[in-house]
């Protein structure tokens, strides 16, 4: 039986408890909060939990083997770094840390301590993006040549963070869990349209050493909701629709062939192939179900988490680099590749 | 009565002789093609016209008012300018040509001359557009925030223009016809899948001195057609979907309220308005109808057309920085605003 | 403050429960079910609430003013009588009776009694059927021509009740709401596909003595979920799609004219008119929510519920006649105006 | 070669002519119309054709091997035998005949004669059609238990057929192409909502001695346009959405099963399957092209028409059968099934 301790209660926090609380192999046995109003909430939920205001308190609970943290970004490192040190294992909300730095600092960490670092990238647990995993393993693709996402609505203005941390962090994990292959460069453009608030709108493109090219559009600002991200292989194509009731992905059998006849120079050199199209059914549970009975297994078989620290280091990497680059209208921003004693 | 000759019987040619031949005030006289069995053809359908394949010739003929030209873009410059200093009207295929100072030139030569020259953007002509025009005249939309497009499909690879001359070209010229703003810089990326063809993928972020940001996404590589276009602004939203069989454009009545109180300064400063969406009834004439219209009545009597070259040079201004910039990873490519004699 | 006990905890009695728990001006103060499983189930979610399997008690205890009946709808004459008898307000879920001819019964005992007698067509106080009814209020489709519903899925098998009663019931609910008239005949056809099972879809045709003719098409064993409604007026057009996330109720700005010049005789002699489209917004409420608070209503303030036990008799009337018709391939039944001492 | 000659050159009888002038194998030499102007337009369009009003003499004419009549179907029975008689192959367009006597005598006629008669039920040509009735051959759905089609929209009233004729009728055909089975009855409802015309809206159920149950809806007066077609089978299902751009035919692997164990008396014994989804790429040839080239396989390989004039015959038995129970609310009407010398 693995002790939970879960701090931050707040938008997503109650989503936490429950999924830890409901899960075999584990005890949800500490919450804290700073806000008191949220923790009694959290008591008549969850009445078996004790509730704290001291996260500290919560840490250096000798009882408590694995720490949940569901708290502003700003705080991820320094409640992350605690929790290791403390021997604790650790799921981090998404982004995992405000710079790569402290991401890096964290995997190191945990490293050294053979402790469990889980970033929270949940979309990669869902039914659609791993049955999408398992069609690339297989190479039904072809050479992958381009990844292209959507994902735009109204109403879900940040304060804190810009669009970029809120919505792109998806795909920017997504891209990692599915193309084993981190990006070299990436040009960002983006605009805030009220003073004083965060990019609210950005456009963001991702250079790969491969002849792969990625493209994340993100927007609050947009009259209808969409959730749709498409990967081009030269043999087949897809498309998931996270929106739709049922076919939310669509496998065509669709693809181009080149020649390089020089003859043909001066014509079309590139032809096309249609086919049928596919809809393979989805498992439909919970993603963030699997992700913490991921976690769980991970702890308890000593495994290396699907969405490990060094994942989510990666992911911030690309969000500082974004983020950079939009601030200066898309100049063109190099992405370190990851050197760390493994 | 305008005497029309038409150069070149490709891929556009017959659209353009048809169109004119069934317009009233003009008479398409003669037809030009560097390959006498495409002359052929048009002399079976079009037995009225005179063909030939001596451009020289038909630019001189002395009954001939206006020329169409209708040939690679390549070729543009060259045929236009002979035309106008022919002292004939010219109607020139997008894009105008292949650098902005070809297109400099020819809005010079037609305006020393007198002569109407106007570019087939005919986009612009269609009833979504126009009507997207007049919802913007308005002020309906309140203040424009972005334009974002999305045109891709299968199957239309070119091997002498790259997708941004090919797809977006269509959206630089909307985005002048509708926001009467030139962009002042542009960010741009894109990748060719094939060794020695034009970029097949694009994505093109334009910055405005405004407030407005524009993106536009084209791709010759997707499973699906899309061509799918959004104008958001501060009161209204619009999004013109060209491949709906009916309400192609629909307007919601959504928008954002921003407070400056500097109390909310760690809350949500952004308020949202959800209201109906409308779908107002579009023309559905025929846009290249409604442009041949426009083009002989600009002729008639001495108006400016719509898309005349000075709207033309504008659109491969951004042609040609788009490029640019897409050949640097994105790097930032200012604009030159135009600075003509008036 | 109204006490109130509810018989019945099975598939819809816990939303009732939640509902009248959370709603305000009323008390859940006994819940009713023969199976001690489901209300130690019950008492664990809302301790407040006293629990018991004896119907008889419930329905006797003089502290209680409303009963609400959630049982299968064999027992809804049974108890609803019983519960009237003793004076109490009565809820019934739908279809109200099994017979017409025991609605008109419980309709008269309210009556005489004076209760409040409530039948539960969630649909009516949905948001997207109210705003409907105001639109035909308004005049606005001008002569009501047509109503064709289209309600399929698969996985939603009824034992005991066939497709009619489960599905078409909320249409002949929603038509009573809109239209203010009774059908006089309908014709129906249905089939059961595995033996001793009731019908698994059914067409039903319903007759008015007015211009409008009203289809409902019903099905459990349909590959895609669909909630189709569509109503033509002569003026203009609706259609309701229950299952978009947005946009849900249309309005169609699209209507025909007719001529009866005898010149045209062998001519068209109707004409189409094609306008704009328009989505208004549509409340969100949860319909259950609005019509809780409308039956608390209509005890407090001695009105009369908009689906009362008229409505709910008029609903069973067309589901025996439609039962009957499908019965005999087809075969024309009439239905009986309810005739009553009002 | 086989020297065509077409009578009727009104609303389909250019689609006729351009398509019998294109396919290899035959002529077109002459064409007759009652109305010169119509005639005129022909001469212009298809100058090697002999155009004429006397419908006699182009039957009489010993030069010309196959009539194809695309005349109202009041003049079907009439031309169509008389054409027959001069010892002609026959195409008559849909339907067949104005009642199923005059079919049976056209059929029995052609059979005497040792004639190809073709009656033009186009859907059935369609690549979509095709394709399902392949997977029905292979048996992919299983057992098939219902047909369920869609045909409405705006704008097409006709003043002298019902809408059964005109917009049914392509079900009925597919009907009797795919199940390779004929209804027992019908039972229709109908109703034309302008005094002095046609039925404007009709549903139409037909009933069979197997599991199958169709049903069809037309409406001259949706304010969308809708052509879907669903056919359920136990294993399988597949909707065929002809509006589509794409994917226009999607199988369902989704199905039903049945247990009899009558332990499961009072619960649920069915069960059901979901699946994957499916659509299958479709031949796009053009419908008309491919039912011209089997009508002229047919005339020279001595085969018999897959819509022969036994087909069109069952479909005018079914016409006649739907339009009398619509005119009696519904009343079920038998079928007959063809009995006729083979």
């Amino acid at each position: 039986m693995i002790n939970v301790g879960i701090i931050g209660y707040g938008y997503w926090g109650p989503n936490l408890v429950r999924n830890f609380a409901e899960l075999a192999g584990c005890k949800v046995v500490a919450i804290a909060d700073l806000d008191p109003e949220k923790l009694a909430l959290a008591q008549r939920r969850f009445p078996a939990a004790r509730t704290t205001t001291d996260v500290n308190e919560l840490i250096a609970d000798p009882s408590i083997d694995a720490v949940v943290i569901a708290t502003p970004v700003r705080s991820h490192f320094k409640l992350g770094m605690a929790a290791l040190k403390a021997d604790k294992h650790v799921w981090l909300e998404k982004p995992m840390t405000e710079t790569a730095e402290q991401a890096r600092q964290l995997v190191e960490e945990a490293d050294r301590r053979g402790k469990t670092l889980h970033v929270d990238h949940t979309f990669v647990y869902t039914g659609a993006v791993r049955k999408m995993g398992e069609i690339i393993a297989r190479g039904d693709l072809g050479k992958i040549l381009y990844y292209d996402s959507v994902r735009v609505n109204l109403g879900l203005f940040q304060h804190d963070v810009n669009v970029i941390s809120d919505l792109a962090v998806h795909d920017f994990s997504i891209l990692e869990y599915l193309l084993k292959e981190h990006p070299v460069a990436v040009s960002a453009a983006g605009i805030n349209h009220f003073p004083n608030t965060p990019e609210n709108l950005a456009y963001i493109t991702l250079f790969y050493d491969s002849s792969i090219i990625a493209h994340v559009s993100v927007n609050w600002l947009a009259p209808v909701k969409v959730r749709q991200l498409l990967v081009g292989g030269s043999s087949k194509m897809m498309i998931y629709d996270d929106l739709q009731n049922s076919e939310k992905l669509k496998v065509y059998d669709k693809g181009v062939s080149f020649t390089d006849d020089p003859k043909k120079i001066h014509e079309m050199r590139v032809g096309y192939r249609t086919g049928d199209m596919w809809a393979p059914t989805i498992d439909g549970s919970e993603a963030l179900r699997i992700g913490g009975q991921h976690f769980l297994d991970c702890i308890q078989n000593k495994k290396t988490s699907i969405t490990d620290g060094r994942l989510g280091l990666k992911v911030v990497e690309i969000i500082e680099a974004a983020t950079a680059s939009m601030q200066n209208k898309g100049k063109t921003v190099e992405i370190k590749q990851l050197e760390m004693a493994s």
